[in-house]
């Protein structure tokens, strides 16, 4: 089936960043087959969306969540001690597989409701997660979390490595969803599981990724440890790679960023939860600079709250513009830029997705203009950047087909995912409610 | 006539935080007479509005923006010298009293879609701007701007004085609209005119706004000309007293924060406009805690643009908490304490408007929490500063009167008001075309 998207504001964020500001995108099932300008339509084509008004992006593509977590949403933003208070305990005692399952459901629709195409996750039951992405049309990375405590989907410490092992074989080769490995932070696991973890990736040839150099007692306690920062850590046992992506890099050194490019480490930087947290700003400048490739982050729904990158766009903009004292510093388009093809790039995906170009995948975005903040356009890129919101986004293609028309999933019911997760979080909820 | 909202999650932010998890808010003509839980419903009234899944707030108050600069927004940026290159030049072209009502009329709506019922602005026109704030049926505080070269309004340096003197008693005594005069900035204006303007607004005993300390530039010509900071050289002509509401005050020392505490000079924080341009935090913490009054401001649409509160609460919290390196400062409750009964009592309003209250005017907005951004709900307040975004606005009520049901304005139609807006900026878009 060849479908036309026609009469819009086309940002191919192909490597010319070529613009049509009344444009086309015709994509054939799966596959871009055209982008150009509406004098330049082909012929023939078996459905048509009007484009008119809206602004049409690559499908966006968000580094690092934790799909299963919305039911920690809004939940103790604000304490000091909020992961080991709130998060780790409730987690053990009240996450089980129907509520990853149910929550990762949800999570998937709020990011599809948002433009959000492609995400990379790390959390438990990964498998059953890859089960709610794959029903969701969604495409994903999906990396099963190791940490050294029994954890919710495990009896054993580091039981996420054999998890791993049975889950990463059943969903290799898949078109849309990768598995991967996900230790949880250098300094929440063994020296030693971290290299079965490494060993594990390269056996599969399959992605890993990590919180790393995001708290400062981590920093401290490799310092104290080793005598290193946890990126040489990693380095010194063999782990990094260009299948690596780091989360967060908060706390990095200079050699930390030359490490991070020899290895052709990829970083997802989640400045949202980043500054909640005021755990600080990463320095994506330099990483930049020095040829790191970076894409943005939402983190998991109770760490950045949305799951949308109009939020982290914005936050990027102000809080990187204000570290740099410099107003020019990151200009919009750079931003959207970080939110599409750097993101692609970041899950090794760059061939696929990313852009609006001939060849790849048909993962793409219609922004409506209609609401009251997208007026005027002048620099459509900025518009993104410093007004849209997620409310914004109207239709959403992945492979070709549509997942999200007129602001609403069209193969699910948004009502029904949020019941079917209210329901499974009833025990979730009254504990959470002795927590307070 | 007697309304009730009955079955919401009723947020007073009344001075003890009376929160009513499943409670109404009844209020007759343009008065609330009772807010209480369900079990204590008044027995009669003449409608009633559901309020189910809806988290009910005070309308909030946006304490900065300059309404009539719509047609700036998304123009020029993240260019260093934007303000001189296109902003003055292109006002001066083309703004016109048509152009400056048009886009009064499309940002008056685009706050009250967003839930902000009361704001403060400083623009040229400010009588037609007066026009506009009282069919859109909002409350405002209207400054007329001054500053020292002949702007759109005016063929003279500092000719907003007159304009002022001629505008002011016209609106006085307005049951919604507070007529004020507002010098553009210390440094945009002479000694004389700045003398001058606070002499009206004794005349008038009407409020004074002004931009200060907020350029780098500005700190830096006090210093070398008087060996002052702004808020000294103000001080020290005269200026400064209850009715003055500083905006941005970026750049503010210890004994800049003692003046303003010693004359209650009310502050309008502005984080967002104040951060996208790289200009800095104000010192917002340390202003509370010497017991200065603050309130968030959005800005203009070309500064902040968007015209909400959500994002600047948003930004607030990750800003403030990342530069006072601690996730626990300004837990949500506080953020949406400054965006209601903080801005409230910015604009001396706080007797009339600003918390939910028997005796209050009914300013009333509530929230829808059915968008998927919105579940679940442990903390309102974190879910409104966290998670919120201007769409999820549902209802809007300003004086009693419903102004925004169900997410569309109530007496007028959005595209007429762009429509009108749209074809006034026909010129200016041209021109603006040219300076890209």
């Amino acid at each position: 089936m060849r479908t036309l998207i026609k009469d819009a504001y086309v940002l191919t964020m192909n490597k010319k960043m070529d613009v049509f500001e009344n444009g086309f995108v015709c994509f054939e099932d799966d596959q871009i087959i055209a982008v150009g300008p509406m004098a330049e339509l082909p012929h023939s084509y078996d459905r048509v969306i009007d484009g008119k008004g809206t602004i049409v992006i690559p499908g966006m593509v968000n580094c690092h969540t934790h799909v299963g977590m919305i039911p920690f949403r809004s939940l103790g933003d604000d304490y000091r001690d909020r992961l080991r208070r709130f998060l780790f305990p409730l987690e053990k005692e009240c996450m089980t597989r129907e509520l990853a399952y149910a929550s990762a459901k949800y999570a998937i629709a709020e990011m599809q409701l948002a433009g959000i195409t492609t995400f990379m996750d790390m959390y438990y039951f990964e498998d059953t997660i890859a089960k709610a992405t794959e029903e969701m049309g969604a495409r994903a990375i999906l990396g099963e979390t190791v940490i050294d405590f029994p954890a919710c989907d495990t009896t054993e410490a580091h039981g996420g490595l054999d998890y791993a092992k049975s889950y990463i074989p059943n969903w290799l080769g898949h078109e849309r969803i990768t598995p991967a490995i996900a230790p949880h932070a250098p300094n929440t696991n063994s020296k030693e599981a971290l290299m079965e973890a490494g060993r594990i990736a390269t056996e599969f040839d399959v992605p890993m990724t990590m919180h790393v150099s995001e708290m400062d007692y981590e920093m401290d306690y490799f310092q104290e440890t080793y005598s290193m920062t946890p990126v040489s850590f990693l380095e010194s046992i063999g782990l990094l790679n260009e299948r690596f992506v780091l989360a967060h890099g908060i706390h990095l050194s200079d050699s930390d960023i030359d490490i991070l490019r020899k290895y052709e480490v990829k970083i997802a930087h989640c400045i949202g939860a980043n500054t909640k947290s005021a755990k600080g700003v990463a320095r994506v400048k330099d990483l930049l600079e020095k040829g790191v490739t970076v894409g943005l982050g939402t983190d998991g729904p109770s760490s950045g709250n949305t799951l949308d990158l109009f939020t982290q766009m914005k936050l990027f903009a102000n809080f990187h513009k204000t570290e740099l004292k410099d107003r020019a510093a990151f200009p919009a388009q750079d931003i959207v830029k970080l939110a599409t093809i750097g993101g692609a790039s970041v899950l090794g995906l760059e061939d696929k997705i990313g852009s609006l170009e001939t060849g790849k995948k048909a993962d793409v975005v219609l922004i409506e203009t209609e609401s009251v903040n997208m007026f005027p356009i002048f620099d459509p890129y900025a518009v993104l950047v410093y007004s849209a919101n997620a409310s914004n986004v109207r239709d959403v293609f992945v492979d070709g087909k549509a997942i999200v028309r007129n602001k609403q999933l069209t193969q699910m019911n948004l009502s029904d995912i949020r019941q079917e997760l209210a329901s499974e979080m009833r025990e979730f909820t009254n504990r959470a409610k002795e927590y307070r």
